[in-house]
């Protein structure tokens, strides 16, 4: 595995088309991020791939997309308005402001001035519904997706008539106002969570919890090997009983080997009867689940694995960006290439299609066989520069399989699959083509 | 085909867990909504269809995922931040404020204070990044998805070294303060927009951007058939020269009747090259484009359809709403019952795997016949309530096919097929029940 730096990686993910800086033919926007064209379609497999696994695989979860601006009670009732803050530090001279816990002492490090006492800073970004802009108006773009399952666990319990366990899922945008923001995709003021509240009837003893969360944590290792995150690099880390937030019980962070360091990936948390009671009590709405062989109302429990879209981005392009050798056209020669090793079901591009000449006898029927694998696989047909480059190219965006058509393809009917990291290559009847693939991307 | 009113398919939208109110244990908030399980499927499907069609089934076209925060810059180019405005007006006595289109004089309708002169209100909803509240902080949620891809154009073109002519799409949220939202989910202040800015040379002669207008014109109202769209209800709208925007040199709008009457569904506009012009005078970065055949540097021209994801929806629900009759168990008795025709690649359940029995010996095997569905199909399980009342839900939620199992298939190894449009029914060997499926779904 070559060890890549951050930088490298951005003017990768930059020139290759998979992530571009926001706005930036304007100067750019903080820590802003555009999605290209790999990135959409990598960004996009990996959601895909998540909801398959987690909902429409499983016969116990159902999915909910609720709203970015919701009533400022929830907020409220969550406890966010009141405690999702960063304290910060204001300097009286030039009136930057910084993070109390980044500065060293009472000094500006901008222009010496004094500082001011720590004052906490909420995180939430505040807008205004409606034209006046006042504080019955305020409303805050969510800063997590969780508390729209939450605040639907009724509608969506009543409506699928589910019973517990069942779990809702989330895959959403969220909006902090991070003081910092940096490294990349990583730590970003928009953002994209993949959340899962998996609601538990109360447990009699810790067994019962314990077990759910054991079985999500499994999965989630599972889930990282699916869209090849390095399991070596990915590490738990069991936050100490004194450092957990106060709704929960037990949290275990999934840290991963950035190029930066070690940092959150993922994150699974036992946060009891917490936000329904809250919420209950809150709203007055009765959020119980009747249990139909007790006849009991209970509160439900829960187990919530969180998934960040854009962290899953950074630590699979970092596991999987690769540099080995590759023969060149000269006899026993070979040249250094750089090969993105992603899992073919999330690869931007699944099949590149290359005719050997731009010669319309060639590139013809060369376009048409890949409008032909368009309705299944994503395609791409490229037919400038040479063959040698143009593989080099496909490898670098992690491109399973090249499939190249010559002069004899047109006698034989047949055309040359190369693999991308074995870089062998197999002469295929266009006829089996199909059949070929179809095992290959099984 | 029924006549549903707009009360009948917000009740039948909730009760069946497609779309509930926003933030409804608090009150609500202004007219939002949230999708339950079966809307958050329907949704899904329906963008995913339309990233397929429109994206990955063809070759001239890219995706991107561009931030919905952008530089301010980037609003002021555009002209949003100038003229993005609904004109308003103020009582001086209660001080509410309303559209100045909206009151017919010069007096509240709520008090009867006296109005103020119309004021203009801009409809970007503003926040601030970082600690400081002031306007150097101050950006703006994107009101369209557009812009993104104009600010882009350089970046995506350079990475995926597309010629033209090419396309970029986009899907995304998108933000309007607007003054009155509602009509259920038809205007709301937070909505998602499917949108392609389609990249042409800029014409020789009119017919040259009138043919891809055309084509995309065409392709919209396919588009529409596709996803169960009422092509007798779709309607096109010639927005007269008079009327146009400045940077329109034309623009139809697709209208359909909703249960409210006949109002915008999607639009097409030829833009030609004002946005790339704007953004290249304004931020001072060449955006031509070098055309490698005469090696001369011009500016694209833009033909671009928007399609509303929300509309999409409650379009398709009201064109694919249904009542007719089914036979009941008494013998030559029929009830009435609700049908939902959705076509079967966007049905938010595409199998329901029913059990007649709950016991053990069934619902087992049964379950077990889900789970080997799940990896290529949306599937329910269902053991609850009459099998007559379990085909009524599922005819209701527009699940194409139900299969059962009785006590007979445990001995012939056979299930009963049900097809929701005909209600006719088939006993189908277990062995062959994917290819079956595979030819139905095809």
């Amino acid at each position: 595995m070559a060890a890549l730096s951050m930088e490298q990686l951005v003017a990768f993910a930059k020139r290759r088309g998979f992530i571009f800086p926001g706005s930036e033919i304007y100067g750019g926007l903080a820590n802003s991020w555009d999605y290209g064209p790999l990135g959409t379609e990598l960004r996009r497999a990996i959601k895909d791939a998540w909801w398959k696994r987690f909902v429409q695989g499983r016969g116990d979860m159902v999915g909910v997309e609720t709203a970015l601006l919701m009533n400022p009670k929830v907020w409220e009732a969550s406890g966010h308005l009141a405690t999702f803050n960063d304290p910060l530090v204001e300097c009286a001279k030039c009136k930057e402001r910084f993070r109390a816990d980044h500065v060293e002492g009472t000094v500006c490090p901008n222009c010496a001035g004094k500082l001011s006492e720590a004052r906490q800073f909420n995180l939430m970004m505040k807008t205004f519904l409606g034209p006046v802009e006042d504080a019955a108006n305020a409303v805050y773009f969510r800063p997590e997706t969780a508390q729209g399952m939450f605040v639907n666990f009724k509608n969506v319990q009543t409506s699928s008539r589910r019973r517990l366990p069942f779990g809702m899922a989330q895959v959403g945008k969220a909006f902090r106002n991070e003081i910092t923001p940096g490294n990349f995709i990583f730590r970003t003021r928009e953002f994209e969570q993949m959340e899962i509240e998996y609601f538990i009837a109360p447990p009699k003893s810790d067994k019962d919890w314990q077990k759910v969360f054991e079985h999500w944590l499994a999965d989630m290792h599972a889930w990282c090997v699916e869209v090849g995150i390095d399991a070596k690099r990915v590490h738990e880390l069991e936050v100490p009983k004194d450092e957990l937030a106060h709704y929960s019980k037990r949290t275990v962070d999934l840290e991963f080997d950035y190029p930066f360091g070690r940092k959150e990936l993922y994150g699974i948390a036992y946060r009891t009867d917490f936000d329904l009671k809250n919420h209950m009590e809150k709203s007055g709405e009765d959020l119980r689940y009747l249990d139909p062989e007790t006849n009991e109302k209970v509160l439900p429990h829960v187990i919530e694995p969180t998934f960040g879209v854009d962290r899953t981005v950074l630590a699979v392009l970092a596991s999987c960006y690769d540099e080995d050798k590759a023969p060149t056209a000269e006899e026993g020669e070979s040249e250094a290439r750089v090969v993105l090793r992603l899992p073919k079901k999330i690869a931007p591009v699944q099949i590149a299609v290359l005719p050997l000449s731009k010669k319309i006898e060639l590139s013809g029927p060369c376009q048409e066989l890949a409008q032909s694998l368009r309705g299944q696989y994503r395609v791409e047909y490229d037919e400038t520069q040479s063959i040698g480059k143009r593989y080099r190219r496909q490898d670098e965006i992690g491109t399973p399989y090249c499939v190249t058509m010559d002069f004899d393809s047109l006698e034989d009917k047949k055309v040359t699959v190369r693999d991308r990291d074995t870089m062998s290559q197999e002469r295929v009847a266009i006829a089996d083509l199909s059949a070929y693939l179809t095992e290959r991307f099984a």
